[in-house]
């Protein structure tokens, strides 16, 4: 075995190996929990690379993997058939021989006869180790695992299966690749911002994060639009759990204090789940109207488990009529303002808090496109109205860009961002 | 501009930009799109790769991927802010200067301008262009995409989001990247099945794949289950554009004529899409009551363009109270039944039809968990009733297994279906 030097491993790369994974149905999921587990670890997955059931392909990525990071960590090909290539992929790349190790043949030969099979002939190729590899027993499945120190680097080759996969990576973890790792162990924390754009919310927060690169424990930031909401995303390495978890911490204060209450969640929870923990705390029901929503911020605020605890019930009303019969809404209002316009998002608001006896009532209105708009009420266009109480009604017109889904959802963001912050001011 | 040949293009490989990938939550979907659409112009995606917002590392990975494929994609990392660095990493590895495009920085002002804001100066960046490159117009973000030419392979850079970079993809698979592929097409379909186990679609379609392997044109076929439904597969390549599409016909209403009226779709319909069709065509407007679906059902209807014309609305009706107050459902049918019932159900659907006028009803009622499920009543649990105009109400129990989310999902999808099936009968 090739060993020059002890470094810690510190990076690592994911190849699996399929070409099912690269047609237009199925996407690689095994990264995700590998990305987890060697994170707890402080090894940091850094690329990751799907190749299909092709021997040059294969060893052209293990390669590349191999000269750029610490640890290569290649998933799938590892059964019998003659598309399972990975073995000899690895084998050329490092140009070490496989051999049959007849322990792994009996084994393999002892899990056909339990099901009182035979081991077909094929199935020998699943007990080729690469020499000076450890085998890694694989308790759910044939093929069993390979770990392969090289230069100080190292290789891993698992079986596809999930459930074969993970308990071999878990115990690798707890073990050699742990040990190895080094003492640093990687924390994480995620903001979730509303009420900015990305570009705004980079430039507040653009200073701190300058000062963070420059730190004794540097904090590495990705900033992220997703829809309805910018997600601020921090990282830190530490070889003490207390430090590294004050770090983070006090990185997450600081960012809370730059950009206030437009910070909804430093923990993970969805905008629906922050307004149901709200009204939960106080003790309050909500019930809304909506129109161009058409349920669908019913159906977010319901789809928090417990949810039947605040959440009344409401009315998708789309036309004129079900405006007036399920929500109340007077036919004057209708007819001074239109449809779309804020005494009607107000007169939602109202008539289905006196329809449902709810504490909290939001009114929709809105054009979702993609017709249906003019110059005067462009597609995009949305008034909200909230109530709070007795509080006087809050309304707002907003103007969301975007396809039918998308300004629906923009909507029922907003929405649920004014009872939000209606909650907080009445708090 | 280098041109040194024009061959056809016939390989290609992604590499989605974005360290948010490389955790444990974020999977790159875009490539699946991706393979489809470069797959239908006969272009195979062979790899694909996964890298951080580290310059080095994409313009690596794309110096390899330009050495073994004649497309290379890139996608995300066109954003403004300093961690968007796709565009500095080809300029790089193409050895080409970046250099602003004033129509662009005047279409990103524009863009900003019609929402009231000014541009921030960081979104200068996105109007920096590969020397030699084609700028791909974004309707609907403010990166624009950009197409160059290499020594006769082909860079592109797309942005991050889907509904951004869908577009852009379409177009060019329509153009230069159809033009510049082989003679060779993908024909591709996929049927929609509801109704039937996925283990019960495949024994039934297998005598018909084992059949279609051996075929002179082979058709490849994959079986995918997604919620609510069972997904159908089939490709074929062919050089012959009438053979090709007749084959792939002729394919289709094999698969339909062996699963009747469980194939849904065979167009790429959703069940929603499916239903607002029949509604439309018959000339019927729909209402629902929804108890655990909260909304979600409702929803789904208006997520189609044009479903005004025939979505009246309805109610969502979590408490007891407002399945009376809202919908109209006896108390006495509350008292003697309980919530979760299909008597209940038929008095959602005659409550909500009565109070709308609408031509065909829906009532739901279930228990979505994951609390408040019994021995009789499990979590899971959900009646459904279907009123269209005055035929007896159709009637259903299901037990959906899942999570909270999996199961509102569910019972909306059987919903939909029941609508479907009973369009369809009172043909």
């Amino acid at each position: 075995m090739e060993q020059d030097f002890l470094t810690s491993l510190r990076t690592a790369e994911v190849i699996a190996v399929g070409s099912e994974l690269l047609g237009p149905t199925r996407v690689d999921t095994n990264s995700l929990y590998i990305a987890e587990e060697l994170g707890a670890v402080g090894i940091q997955l850094v690329a990751k690379m799907v190749v299909g059931d092709h021997l040059e392909r294969i060893a052209d990525a293990c390669r590349g993997a191999l000269a750029r990071s610490d640890v290569v960590v290649l998933t799938g090909g590892l059964g019998p058939t003659d598309d399972d290539l990975t073995r000899e992929a690895v084998a050329r790349v490092l140009g070490v021989p496989l051999v049959e190790d007849p322990a792994i043949t009996r084994r393999i030969e002892a899990r056909f006869a339990r099901r009182g099979l035979r081991m077909p002939e094929i199935n020998r190729r699943q007990a080729q180790v690469l020499q000076g590899a450890r085998s890694l027993d694989n308790q759910n499945g044939t093929a069993p695992g390979q770990f392969i120190e090289y230069r100080g680097k190292v290789v891993v080759l698992l079986p596809g299966p999930p459930r074969e996969l993970q308990p071999m990576l878990r115990a690798l973890c707890a073990g050699v690749l742990g040990a190895r790792a080094g003492d640093e162990r990687i924390y994480r924390a995620t903001l979730f911002v509303t009420g900015r754009s990305e570009s705004h919310v980079d430039e507040a927060v653009q200073p701190i994060y300058a000062r963070w690169r420059e730190a004794p424990v540097p904090i590495e930031t990705t900033i992220l639009a997703s829809p309805g909401q910018i997600e601020l995303h921090l990282s830190l390495r530490s070889r003490e759990a207390a430090d590294g978890a004050r770090l983070i911490r006090a990185a997450l204060d600081e960012l809370e204090a730059r950009l206030g209450e437009d910070v909804f969640s430093t923990d993970g929870r969805s905008m629906e789940q922050v307004v149901g923990d709200l009204l939960r705390a106080r003790g309050l029901t909500v019930a809304a109207a909506e129109s161009c929503t058409g349920g669908l911020l019913l159906s977010r605020l319901t789809d928090v488990p417990g949810s039947s605890a605040y959440v009344a019930g409401g009315a998708v009303v789309y036309s004129n009529a079900l405006k007036t019969g399920l929500a109340g809404v007077p036919a004057e209002v209708l007819a001074a303002h239109g449809a779309v316009s804020e005494p009607v998002a107000a007169a939602l608001a109202e008539g289905i808090r006196d329809r449902t006896g709810s504490d909290v009532a939001i009114g929709i209105t809105g054009i979702a496109g993609p017709g249906g708009g003019s110059v005067e009420k462009p597609v995009g266009m949305v008034a909200i109205g909230v109530l709070v109480r007795a509080d006087p009604v809050r309304i707002r017109t907003f103007h969301f860009v975007g396809g039918r889904a998308q300004i629906k959802f923009f909507a029922t963001q907003a929405a649920l961002d004014m009872i939000r912050r209606a909650l907080l001011a009445a708090n």
